[in-house]
């Protein structure tokens, strides 16, 4: 395999890379303070306005198992959409997949885990009862006209089971798509993976599957983020989950990063020559509005450090010498 | 080129890559609080055990400049020095030199800025005037029987200039080879480098230098220093200053990074199969004692986080489903 993005060729030019911003549900959805959804809908209206093409704006999950996003419906329904954006929500049922559908979600996305223990820690239930379970809301989803994503939680490691088997990934991913889900995302849902690993897991499953239909969902934990980004685009991935400020992870461990930042990553792109179609000032100038929003510091660092381009004045005695 | 590290062939093995620990020097420098020299002292004999066969220890620098390293001479003549551990000592001058020598640094690293701007807000003089300076200290280490190593700061980027050309680059590392420099390092000073000019810069440099005398040093300040390093090891180099937490850069913006962090680098090598050569677990155990030591939480993310490869105890309650 040819060397795309480290090359010391220059390539002609880069194919595009997808982000889909995940800050309104990945990142919300553990935050301890309650965001209004006056403010909810103005984020995810100024998400909009960026040049996304995909956001996840919300889940129905029940209000008992995730208070901060309850008010899933308010959302979808007033936020104004812009033509082009496809809207997703995160559903964990049937009943979620009706609500969402009612609400007007674009896209729901279906959630499983590769591990076992992580399914049952996460879903309340065994991998196989989640699989059986999504059959009923893919049939109601493909009836109502709306698009169907799912996705592999913990696709490169489970903080109980460690390592995961790749054939099992596979597998998962074969049922998925047998079931008639188009989309597929891998999640490192803990921040697990290595770019090695995700080199090779991505060009598997790209045996199978369209570039297309692939999501790369990466969590910072571990610093190891945008290296796997660049390992998985290498490899052929060209879609990506980031969320605006870093959010999500963990709230109660402070530094502790969560999912991979958004602005940090088209930070990396436009100066690496990889073009995503997002407007990286009007996403820093949103991010920079999130510590006041959430009350507390987030782990984005172009955010703080401005973009790789900024440059900064003279100082005076460096004139005189 | 083939990519030899996000390959989705197996390599039969990796070469090994150096961690040059630079905490005791680029961290603690613009550390506001104190640091007492027998903490630094048994911060480096720490560092000792861990298996780097290279370590900052510290500067030579006026007592004025940078207060927070006044010591210098203490530390190196009081660290118990390790078989097969290089102790380095950056010098600003002949007179930081002779400091250096007299405390028996085993190798001086010697620093000017491929940006004449940020040279002269750094060493307050012209590139000029620096080169003219580094032929007398050359000439005393090289008597002195010590190493040497110099430092192009801002290889790949000035805050105040922007980009900087890859010719002057390259013209400063041979300038230092014809003075009988023998280590080169490139730094990213501020933190503007990224993965693609990375591996050219590196690609370009070693047509001319044997990767054993390069040194990539880079900072995290955008999130790009690990995928920084692996540009660079896919391009040949071997050796990366890193700092223990992830300390230096600037301590007065909360959140923002500084040097990349060794355990982190050292998790992520593990885990790919790089070779380093240091002991992961007792180098947590360094970095979980810096926020005591500093008084403020440090920037690494796997002494929060734990390895990738930690697993938790399943909860009970899964255990029941």
């Amino acid at each position: 395999m040819n060397s795309t993005i480290f090359s010391t060729r220059e390539a002609a030019s880069f194919d595009q890379l997808i982000v889909q911003e995940v800050a309104p549900r990945d990142g919300l959805q553990i935050e301890p303070t309650w965001v209004e959804t006056a403010d909810k809908i103005a984020l995810i209206n100024g998400l909009s306005t960026c040049g996304f093409t995909r956001i996840e704006a919300g889940s129905f999950v029940s209000p008992k198992a995730i208070p901060a996003l309850r008010d899933g419906e308010a959302v979808f329904q007033q936020i104004e959409r812009q033509a082009g954006v496809i809207y997703v929500a995160l559903v964990p049922n049937l009943k979620g997949a009706e609500r969402a559908l009612s609400a007007r979600a674009d896209e729901l996305n279906l959630v499983m885990s590769a591990s076992q223990t992580h399914n049952r820690a996460n879903m309340r239930m065994s991998c196989e009862s989640s699989l059986a379970a999504f059959d009923d809301i893919v049939r109601r989803a493909l009836a109502a006209g709306a698009r169907l994503n799912a996705t592999v939680a913990t696709a490169f490691g489970c903080p109980f089971e460690g390592r995961i088997d790749e054939d099992r990934v596979i597998g998962i991913v074969d049922a998925y798509r047998e079931m008639g889900i188009e989309g597929i995302t891998l999640a490192d849902t803990t921040g697990m993976a290595n770019p090695r690993q995700v080199a090779r897991l991505v060009a598997r499953v790209l045996e199978a599957l369209p570039a297309a239909a692939l999501t790369l969902h990466f969590h910072n934990t571990r610093g190891l983020g945008l290296a796997n980004v660049l390992a998985a685009y290498e490899s052929g991935a060209r879609r990506f989950d980031a969320a605006l400020g870093g959010l999500g992870g963990c709230p109660f461990a402070p530094g502790a990063s969560g999912n991979i930042c958004t602005e940090d990553l088209v930070n990396l792109c436009d100066e690496m020559g990889i073009p995503t179609g997002i407007d990286l000032p009007k996403l820093l100038a949103l991010s920079r509005g999130l510590p006041a929003l959430l009350g507390h510091d987030v782990p984005g660092q172009v955010a703080k450090a401005g973009r790789n381009c900024d440059v900064h004045p003279v100082p005076d005695y460096v004139r005189q010498i």
